[in-house]
């Protein structure tokens, strides 16, 4: 069996799909940040996952602070697990995965739009300097050692 | 064993899923997208992954159309493994994935910038119509039937 870790890579990429890169784990953070579930049954109903799946992911994600677990505060109600803050910054991944699939595979079922205007959106990388667009293929990976010596 | 499709899923982030999310299969995309790797030994000695597991991934890929294999041109050299542009279009799912295991794990090895100037590059989500910065807490997603709709 696989694990979950990536032991010797020193890499960003790498610390967070340790933490959301299994199986479902990017469906059930999806699913509690675009359409608000909180409960196990929501879950398993829009996913169609093996309960033990399930389990072990809430609370991965409860263990890891991407979700807090609210225990059921009433007979016949459910125990609930809320997204986090630190799961919500995980939206960025989830858009460039659908923007990707719209393109390269199918175009989907859903777009992204900005609340208050109801406007399409879409992720774009910019020079944090000036917020000038920068075409992806402009953009290159260096040691952060020397990203600061360049910037003396 | 877990398998690699979401067949219940009707979600353009689930078929990129398919295609880049088993174990690996995105350092492999990173390696070759920013260090240049292309043949088996380089990404083998990165990655320190079985054979049999990089074999699989590498011909997922090609078959997947995100790599294209040239067989070794001559005796002692390898053959390679060349990303394509569609694989390259996955650098922003890279780029989202680091810059929040950089904030919310730890600062990682490396920093993404513009290669003409050698600044510093973010993703940030911006409004189609004007490239007006908004907030990943303002952008929601809706179905797409919805969103045209709404533009008429």
């Amino acid at each position: 069996m696989l694990g979950r870790l990536y032991e010797g890579q020193d890499c960003s990429a790498c610390r967070t799909l340790e933490l959301i890169g299994e199986r479902w784990s990017l469906l059930i953070i999806r699913d509690a940040m675009f359409r608000g579930y909180t409960t196990f049954s929501q879950f398993q109903k829009a996913l169609g996952i093996a309960s033990n799946v399930l389990t072990k992911r809430l609370e991965g994600f409860v263990q890891d602070g991407l979700m807090e677990h609210r225990p059921a505060s009433g007979v016949g109600e459910p125990g609930e697990y809320r997204r986090t803050p630190r799961a919500l910054e995980l939206k960025p991944i989830l858009i460039a995965l659908t923007e990707w699939g719209d393109k390269w595979v199918s175009e989907g079922p859903s777009v992204f739009l900005d609340k208050r205007g109801g406007e399409p959106v879409e992720l774009q990388a910019l020079r944090a300097s000036d917020a000038q667009r920068v075409a992806m293929a402009e953009v290159v990976a260096v040691p952060r050692a020397m990203a600061r010596k360049r910037a003396r």
